[in-house]
């Protein structure tokens, strides 16, 4: 029974149940108060807050020993009678939550700072249902009001509720759903058992939780001391980074959750991740240790990451490095250059994938505080100060002890004023100067480390100057809703304009600019969502710089036929790439790749062309597809430009586009360093060429699709599909001639290839005269008419006439050679062939079990040097050139020979 | 005395001359057809055209042996009278002039083919100018009438004048200016002597032309066969492709003029350009040959230039390719490709630059032509072909025919249709494979050509699709105006649009949309202008791969004083590099760099920044500068979207735009692979963060920045100009610590530098609270009022009188004490030193003798193995390294040093 379905059309009715319930609560005069179990806030001061319900009872605690510690406990009672039907609880449920929710609302009004507040709920019946349904039903139930949870600073919900069994005893069941770290929600169920000395302990029901076999009526414990900057992190809508580590850890269940989908015989490990800090020690050198969380003495955090994935059972290694937005705001200053910098400088040392957590201030600004009690002013007017001033200086006694005590901390000149000793401030020097130096230091570092390894960065608060130059230089990104990627704040920029143009930072670099741009490769709901994004992503990834690519085989082979066939109409190319339930049988039809292996990045730029990674038979490749449907483009307006408006651009399908041949560019490059081979979809028209599109540099933008190919360093696979064409200027930059080496060409059979298409043919090299040289051959009207105009036996007349007859013949036949022509030019097509569009998948996907095994997950984790030293290149040219040889006679001569390349 | 400079004035009292001049030609009743030479016209049959002048003859001349061959001679007798005046008579000659231009225009509607149009003036009286007079006047004159002379196809303009000497002898002069390969004009001064035979020969006064020594009446020879093409192709605007080595060689003659003002003690060589063919002979390969013009087999032709320059005076080699837009309207087919694709290898395998000549039509388009004559049409109703048709077939007994003689020329399917054997066509094959493939061949060859060697382009005629994308992929090109680079023509595009949009392909793609984007560096009036651009820039560019920098020293050397001081209003930073005449004083105020060696790039797009090659004591750099005032940029409305307008939007300056950020990190790309040291006079407020410069990329553009910085392989100075700044952002791009190998950073003294401006700071670390504590500490009367608000003494009503009086004087006094704050914080920032920007200079250019002396010229000109293996890399970091200590001694601190990297 799925209960959880009920639940919205319960919501529905939830009106008419209300009168009720409140009756119900009016009801109860006697409330037991053991049931609220208040003899576990011992560890606080308790001030009662008043509730209009009795059954909710709101108490503002703070702790004994830190008067800092402050929190709403919510205790209360579940008047939920015995159930008749599931739903009807589930209504009642809903409304009494929503109660307790109101009422702590209007508590909190009152202490702003609370924070781990806590609701524990009694219920005072028992029910009927097995403990994995109302697992399922309250865990809907905490997803649906986790908004509101979050916003109220609830960090625990405790339930109590007893199940009632068919043979009628009953088991007393606490249910708690904790989400400490914020965004991530952990469950853990416990049976109350009685102990022989009597108490009653906890009992997991399910995974050992931190309560397992600890007394039921312990105390809560106050706040743990980094809950503070939890709190901090929270409030700007961001993961503290001490949990980080948690946050990939439950992102690995997500991960591991889907792989069960597609190979159920998978066996989850017990640990997903493992991790040591990176802290430095002498000499600036980097140790990873195992260290508690909060010791940082820096606004940079860094990690050696062991994430035991589905290619890697055993541990595949990352290193990341994070903000702490609680340290001075995240700003950025000489320690956190550093500790960017070498930790950075520690995965390319490592050759592993690095992953940048981005929540940060930008530059730190500072102002040297030493002089502030010092200096003295030199007035205009001595006895009106209001009339201005003309410099700062030191009295000669201030500038001897500051001589002594800071010497250098200031720059002066000495003057004589009316016979006073006055040493005039030049420069005040004390601020660190790696402020400024530091921004170059690991800009440049960003830069080579996105040459070098895999970089991709979370970006789940605001990022800002340096901050968003970091994400960029690392290339990859994926950005939380609300996390704004900016250069200066919308305060500053309103400022500067003078009016208040802005909003707020999200305005200005939130997602719905930065994934438009292509700056935010993937946007997320949540840090979770982001962090399991980027899982997904380094799933594509070899585990170290070279190292074969990680191969996850699940139920689609390569050799499977692939179920949906491009229509002639336009369609969805990803349909093509990840195949689609019919519509009307309901079938599961293939695409290309290995069922729920697509994941496209880039989604929300230059639509016009898809892209993202995908695996076939397990291989991990790069994917270009061209998009055939028209797009819309929206360019959104500049609050700042009072004449911009939002403009509205229909981008046809199969064309390129400067911003979708750059994002074609773009992907290449990724592609290329993080060692993938690639198919291109190819079914494109040719570049648009209008003014608007040559002005916006078109052809920048095409020949970086060139550059990219040209030195490509994996097999390439340029594919025209079924019922696809490639045309003109396209050939210009994906002719597989451009790297031969690497590059291969198919059409489909149901493809075209020319430089024109056959209507443009015609125009230019089947005009009129060609068009009546066929028709005189083929039609005896027409041809005897001709001879007719031109028999001297005839009289003028008749020659005349038949001149006329002529043209009446050729009017009405021309549409008819029209067709014709273009038939013609049609067939003079480069309609090269493989057999079809399954074989071709065939063709492509004989990879040589050379490749396929030593592409398989390496059991050392290529931890070894002589693993190091295999480069990719090595391995898999070989490999392609022997694919090349079983190939040709499975299916006869693909596009590139039949073009002599 | 400078006659051209009364030819100006002289015109605007043209109108009242004419009469005179009219009657003066019909008072000549009898001409002296002797003095029209016209037996020198033997070699054609000659047509006189009427005319209304009788002074002023015309003949349309057909010649004898080629009846193609067809022209105008206009010749005229100029009745010019003995001069009082040189004004006087240039003002006559300018009416008579017009008047023979426009008899031939009149006379040539009659015969548009004819081309190579003559015209002879035999002045009737002497006149008593010397000869360096009348050539200057001349020359003026025949500049002026450039344009028409040309559109007139008039290749030769001959003047016989007699010389009138202060002793009273004459001399006959012939002055002959000849643009046979167009654009170019020659000319030539020949004394008349007589011969011992009595014959009159001609005797070269100053260079020796192609008449010296011959008779002086000797008949016109009939026209090159080379002269139809070259007709073909100033029909189209563009220099015939075999006057590309003239075209070069007249550059170099300019390039020479120019050396000499700066050098006067230089030796210009006879030969400035030597060059041979590149001609394929067996396998493949290509040598070089002397041979002779209009041998070429296909649409595109090579040469080995040796290019003798004032840097290089024995000499220096490119490689020149170049498309024969008379040969298949310049497209590119299969051979084509394979020319420029073997060239462009044969360059990257000398190592030394290769200059493209674009002027084409794009792919070649072709259509299969055997089959035109055999196929049959399968109709919807035989006897209404009108009714259309369903196939293409070929008959049984024309297959049997074809599949003789054509075997595989065509793919049928058999079918019987009412008994019939028919083969119904599915493809024709008979086209070269190579027309599609080629495409990529050169484009990938080209990417990689700009990564390996010196690639710039000519754009000197239309360069469409594959042609507009090489010269792109070649990154640097000089665009001539009228010819566009596009990838659809303009009549292409109308068609798909269906209306008439475009009126041109130079709207499309001409210099004012392509120099406007950057795609253009460089735009020229005409293919000499673009040719002598070409060598001005090669002039900076080493030899061959690796070489020494080519050094050209002039008269600036590096440790001169600079004259020029940028002010602290805004400025035109062109000024700061090449200096300026003083407006008041009429000085010379020389600029960074040496006079005259700065050559701009890029100007027409993103103005913000200005970006170019420049000499420092003759050593060749890559220079950078912040605009720092605000420049209007012009973004074209695109005809094809009917809501565009023209947008026109101020950027300011100091600040760094998408459009500019682009344009720095292209310029250093650029720089880098020319293998130029940079400087970057860095002026820069931060980038522009609104809405609409993060939309268009500027984390994507300013992150190219870092990327080409952190991969300089040569020395990179960052100088903060005088009254320049450096704030935010910029620092992220900018900072020597990102590439602390290569960079170094200076301020001037009048420089500042920080995250934020003063105010800013002020804004964030000086609220009014800090501002209150100074005061208190500052202002007595304050400090008094605030402690009578708190002294308990006093009663509570001059309490409150106390806490008024305080605000007063709060207010009175905090405009002062804002700007103690900002001066306070302005004297926080790295306002680190040089002493002063003439030291600054100094400093840099303290380039070691060491270097100097392996960057000289070296006479072998590297053709030698161990000239080539010496590195760049290896000589100039050595030397970059010895340079840093030699400068501490002399300057203290660069702020590199001052801010610990």
């Amino acid at each position: 029974m799925n209960l959880r379905l009920f639940r919205s059309s319960a919501l529905v009715s939830l009106k008419a149940r209300e009168v009720l319930l409140l009756d119900q609560v009016s009801s109860h005069d006697v409330i037991d108060t053991a049931e609220l179990e208040l003899s576990r806030l011992s560890n606080y001061k308790l001030t009662p807050s008043s509730s209009q319900l009795k059954l909710i009872h709101i108490y503002h605690a703070v702790s004994k020993e830190d008067h800092r510690d402050n929190r709403f406990f919510v205790r209360a009672l579940v008047p939920i009678g015995r159930p008749n039907t599931g739903m009807f609880q589930i209504s009642e449920m809903d409304l009494f939550f929503t109660r307790i929710l109101e009422a702590l609302e209007v508590a909190s009004a009152q202490h702003r700072t609370a924070d781990c507040n806590h609701v524990f709920m009694n219920f005072s019946s028992s029910v009927t249902f097995t403990y994995d349904e109302v697992v399922a039903v309250l865990s809907g139930f905490i997803d649906g009001y986790g908004d509101w949870l979050s916003k109220l600073h609830v960090t625990e919900t405790e339930m109590r509720i007893s199940l009632e069994h068919e043979e009628g005893n009953v088991t007393p069941i606490r249910f708690i759903f904790e989400s400490v770290s914020g965004f991530v929600v952990d469950f853990y169920g416990y049976r109350e058992v009685s102990a022989d000395d009597g108490t009653t302990i906890l009992d997991a029901m399910d995974k050992k939780g931190p309560l397992h076999l600890q007394p039921a009526h312990q105390a809560y414990p106050t706040k743990d001391p980094l809950q503070y900057k939890r709190y901090q992190a929270h409030l700007i809508g961001t993961t503290y980074v001490y949990d980080v580590p948690q946050l990939f850890s439950k992102a690995l269940d997500e991960i591991w959750t889907k792989a069960r989908t597609i190979d159920p015989s998978l066996t989850i490990p017990t640990t997903l991740l493992e991790y040591k800090e990176l802290v430095q020690v002498e000499n600036d050198e980097y140790i990873e240790v195992d260290r508690a969380p909060g010791q940082n003495t820096s606004g940079m955090v860094g990690w050696l990451f062991t994430l035991r994935t589905p290619e890697y059972p055993l541990g595949r290694r990352v290193v990341v490095v994070a903000n702490d937005i609680t340290f001075k705001v995240g700003s950025f200053g000489p320690l956190e250059d550093d500790v960017f910098f070498r930790i950075t400088q520690y995965a390319r040392h490592l050759g592993i994938p690095r992953i940048y957590v981005s929540a940060n201030s930008g530059g730190r600004i500072e102002l040297a505080q030493e002089i502030m009690p010092l200096f003295s002013v030199a007035w205009n007017d001595e006895k009106h100060p209001e009339m201005g001033m003309d410099y700062l200086y030191l009295s000669h006694d201030k500038f001897l002890k500051l001589q002594e005590t800071r010497p250098g901390a200031v720059r002066t000149v000495e003057i004589k004023h009316q016979g006073e000793r006055r040493h005039k401030i030049t420069d005040i020097t004390g601020l660190e100067a790696g402020l400024l130096s530091g921004a170059g230091l690991i800009a440049g570092e960003a830069s080579r480390a996105y040459d070098d390894i895999f970089t991709i960065s979370l970006v789940t608060g605001r990022s800002i100057g340096i901050g968003a130059y970091l994400v960029r230089l690392g290339h990859r990104s994926v950005q939380v809703e609300g996390a704004p990627m900016i250069l200066t704040g919308a305060q500053a920029i309103n400022k500067v304009l003078r009016r208040d143009v802005y909003m707020s930072n999200e305005q200005l670099g939130g997602t719905q600019v930065m994934f438009r741009n292509g700056v935010s490769h993937l946007t997320a709901r949540s840090d979770l969502h982001a962090a399991t994004k980027i899982l997904e992503w380094i799933s594509y990834i070899p585990e170290f710089r070279d190292a074969p690519l990680p191969i996850f085989q699940g139920r689609d082979t390569w050799d499977r036929e692939i179920g949906y066939k491009p229509p002639k109409s336009a369609y969805d190319p990803r349909l093509l790439i990840e195949g689609k339930w019919d519509d009307t049988s309901g079938e599961w039809l293939s695409g290309f790749f290995d069922k729920g292996s697509f994941q496209e990045t880039l989604g929300g730029w230059a639509q016009t062309v898809v892209v993202g990674r995908a695996r076939l038979g397990g291989i991990p490749m790069g994917v270009i597809a061209a998009e055939n449907r028209t797009i819309e483009r929206i360019v959104p307006a500049d609050p700042a430009n009072p004449a911009s408006v939002e403009q509205r651009t229909m981008e046809a399908g199969k064309v390129w586009y400067p911003n979708s041949a750059s994002k074609t560019a773009q992907a290449i490059f990724d592609f290329n360093k993080e060692g993938l081979p690639l198919i291109i979809f190819a079914n494109w028209r040719g570049f648009s060429g209008g003014r608007q599109d040559l002005h916006d540099g078109i052809l920048k933008e095409g020949s970086k699709i060139v550059d990219g190919l040209s030195s490509y360093k994996q097999p390439v696979f340029v594919y025209i599909v079924p019922n696809g064409e490639l045309r003109g200027g396209a050939w210009a930059v994906l002719g597989p001639s451009i790297n031969s080496e690497q590059m291969e060409m198919y059409a489909d059979v149901e493809a075209r290839a020319g430089v024109l298409e056959p209507e443009g043919i015609v125009e230019i090299k089947m005009r009129q005269d060609k068009l009546q040289a066929i028709m005189e051959r083929l039609d005896s009207t027409y041809a005897s008419l001709k001879r007719d105009t031109k028999d001297p036996s005839k009289t003028t007349e008749d020659r005349v006439f038949a001149a006329t007859l002529l043209e009446r013949r050729e009017s009405l036949l021309l549409p008819t050679y029209k067709d014709i022509a273009i038939l013609y030019a049609d067939l003079n097509e480069y309609a090269f062939l493989l057999n079809d569009f399954v074989s071709a998948l065939t063709c492509f996907a004989v990879v040589p079990e050379a490749w396929r095994q030593k592409a398989a997950p390496n059991p050392q984790c290529g931890r070894t040097q002589e693993n190091t030293s295999i480069g990719l290149s090595e391995r898999v040219l070989p490999a392609h050139r022997r694919w090349l040889s079983l190939r040709k006679p499975i299916l006869g001569r693909p596009l590139t020979t039949a073009l002599g390349c």
